[in-house]
């Protein structure tokens, strides 16, 4: 029989007896249509009032974990053991479901498909050491008003941060907190305005052509060369939103002249801002970071971007931006209404953990842990029988590369028979706009999510797939 | 001369010296337009490679740190002073003095004007337990992706939490996190188009005003009656924004007969929505609580929107909505591809908060502080001289109230007065647009900042002032 401790004191009985219930259908100690106890037995032996559990079993046939026989009794849902979603009859029933069914076919799958970073390595006991401190200290004053820019520490430690990594003097008003990248993104159109014309990169990430066009502004899509956006193609362009450190897809470097040479194009005309979006900027595996264009910019023309997401942990939501000088008083204006969406206590740990030097020794060390992952895949691919077809590009930055590969197979079927063997990768040319010039034969590769000892599995199933 | 270590298992040698000088610049050690030693100079001073001093003064001078003169030499530029930021003199800089200065006054004020809540009753105790139990249980799981409706088991707090309180019954995919209401609201307009038609309350809560003005969709103010919104007015509306539970800031209390007059307009042309703003409907002070629109409508046609704002602490930064079945496929396919804004620590804490009768109990707790506050006020009131001179409006809900005064004093004159006797108030006719009828010598009083033992001298302010 069911035997739950209930204590008076807490929350009303009937929803403790409900909590307990649920919890061991959750955890499958009550299996799929296995009956409960009748309601007189249960109330007996728990030595409630009948009613206690009458209305503990209403509670859980409304949110269907349990559906009653008349006459029977009362049952466990068979559909709980799948997931909580099923016994739903929506719409997008089918959708739901083919989600959950490729969420939990995806780790049978070989994901180089995925731009998700890997979070096994962070340092969460520490992490969550200065969590912890932070609410034994701040206590209370963690519940007062945030500055609507983020909190202040936040704010410094990333100003100092900036300084040593990339030799940037900025003020701390030039730096907002924002929950990631997408809402930044929204921020800064809201900021500059709905009348500009925004430049976005040809091919480019499409989730920032997602963010842009939900915001209903004015896009125009630019073409790359091998250094970056064409500046020719920028005449009547108000914004261009651009990655130098490490474009995606194309995994370009933009070199210091394309960079000056955007700088210069900003100059030429008011009100023309760059948007630097710097978003995994520290993975740089050869020489030194890249300077920035942030870092060279004399002329206050550039918005500064980038993400805890790619360093810490995609589910911590800080990003932040840096806005030209110029632009605070207008930011002011527009939106400084606005509450920062960070709440404050993440926000004082990862001030915390930027100023006791834990971020930096985590990226430098997952900068090692990637070098050696991307080192050991270019080896695997160097032994196998696609050496002969392979050039990489690409290779000294980020969480990806290119494979270009000398084959006849289309990029569809390739896709298509890579999944058919457990492989999922995107190619380069998923990446373009429809009219353009397509180059084909391009596997992206994002190896962050896939580990090492499944390398050469991948690599014998391209092989079997190309060869 | 230049003198720095450099170190052959460091970076390349150029790197270094080009690192070195750079910093030497950025700290003016070295000045504007002051000469650098030759490259032959340099390198034989520090016993290094001609070609690696070349390197270095090339990187320097595409960064933009130093400029040649033909035959003369190396410079270092003269931009560099202002690039820097460090001595600028910026526009705002005494906007932002003076923000300080108001934000430093401002304790010293009786602040009738701030919309902000207590948080000192909050059990910030519990709550940080709860926080480092999730931390130890849920640990790495921690930093897996989010679902971009935000955290399964808050949801799932939140839809029974719903039910017990307004029996309502959703499905959790209904539900979608936020990092607070004004994220929601954005996200709201993106989910119905840039193309509806928005009404909103005239007067109503300006922030509302503003993010519908900074996302750059159309907006129509429509008037209020004593049952709030006019449905006359919105022939030609696609969207209301309206608070029934206790309208700000009038503090309407919206009759069920208005609000089945608001479903029967919604459901008489496609496409039609009511954004429900429930931000403070947890504290009625008389009675259960007033339905809510949602909990009524049959068609599928609201959107209901809260907040963890107002009943734990703006510092949170969590909201939800509960959009209609409809649009679910709809936000899927518009929004889906958004990351949830707010951090899992959080999510998770605020579901057991809630699932564990923490919540319930707090709004309990504050509900009862309120009103006791609240009629403290009325009796204190009743006691002075402003008694025959004073009416007061909708006095059974939320933290705020209307004073209305029989008095010849002009609002602005009232509320510079004030001011200059050290308390911060607001008028009803500052909420109105500027062509409306507008109501004169009715105070808002926002009472939740405001502590017990100050009401006595807030109340002989006024008696000076008006009498």
């Amino acid at each position: 029989m069911l035997t739950y401790n209930l204590n008076n004191e807490k929350s009303p009985l009937y929803l403790q007896i409900y909590e307990n219930i649920k919890k061991d259908i959750l955890n499958s100690k009550i299996l799929p249509n296995e009956q409960l106890p009748s309601k007189r037995k249960l109330s007996n032996h728990l030595c409630v009032a009948l009613i206690t559990v009458e209305n503990a079993y209403e509670q859980l046939i409304a949110e269907g974990y349990i559906y009653s026989i008349e006459k029977k009794g009362y049952f466990v849902s068979s559909l709980i053991e799948n997931n909580l979603y099923l016994h739903k009859k929506i719409n997008q029933d089918n959708e739901v479901k083919q989600k959950i069914f490729i969420e939990k076919q995806k780790s049978n799958y070989f994901d180089l498909q995925s731009l998700e970073v890997d979070t096994s390595l962070f340092p969460f006991s520490i992490f969550s050491k200065l969590m912890r401190e932070v609410i034994s200290e701040k206590n209370k004053n963690l519940l007062t008003k945030l500055d609507s820019l983020g909190v202040y520490e936040l704010r410094l430690a990333i100003k100092k941060h900036l300084n040593a990594f990339q030799g940037i003097n900025l003020k701390e008003e030039q730096i907002i907190i924002g929950a990631g990248s997408e809402y930044l993104y929204s921020l800064i159109i809201k900021l500059l305005g709905y009348d500009s014309l925004f430049a976005l990169e040809n091919p480019g990430y499409k989730k920032i052509s997602k963010v842009y066009n939900s915001n209903n502004v004015k896009i125009k899509y630019v073409d790359l060369d091998e250094d970056g956006i064409k500046v020719s193609k920028l005449v009547d362009v108000d914004v261009i939103h651009i990655s130098p450190a490490h474009q995606f897809p194309t995994g370009i470097v933009m070199p210091i002249k394309r960079k000056l040479d955007l700088l210069k194009w900003a100059s030429e005309k008011e009100n023309r801002i760059i948007i630097e979006d710097d978003y995994d900027s520290e993975f740089r595996f050869k020489g030194v970071s890249v300077p920035s264009i942030l870092s060279i910019d004399k002329n206050d023309n550039v918005i500064y971007l980038n993400t805890f997401s790619k360093t810490i942990s995609p589910s911590i939501r800080i990003a932040y931006m840096v806005i030209p000088e110029k632009l605070i008083p207008i930011y002011n204006e527009k939106l400084g209404f606005l509450s920062c969406t960070v709440a404050s206590i993440e926000q004082y740990t990862l001030a915390r953990f930027i100023d006791e030097g834990y971020y930096e020794r985590h990226i430098n060390k997952m900068k090692n842990y990637y070098r050696k992952k991307k080192n050991l895949f270019f080896d695997l691919l160097k032994e196998s029988k696609l050496n002969n077809i392979s050039t990489i590009y690409y290779k000294d930055s980020g969480l990806h590369f290119l494979l270009e590969l000398d084959t006849n197979i289309s990029d569809q079927e390739l896709i298509e028979k890579a999944f058919q063997n457990g492989v999922k990768i995107t190619c380069l040319s998923q990446y373009y706009l429809k009219d353009s010039l397509i180059k084909e034969h391009v596997v992206i590769i994002n190896f962050s999510l896939i580990s090492e000892t499944n390398f050469e599995k991948v690599i014998k199933i391209l092989e079997k797939i190309i060869l």
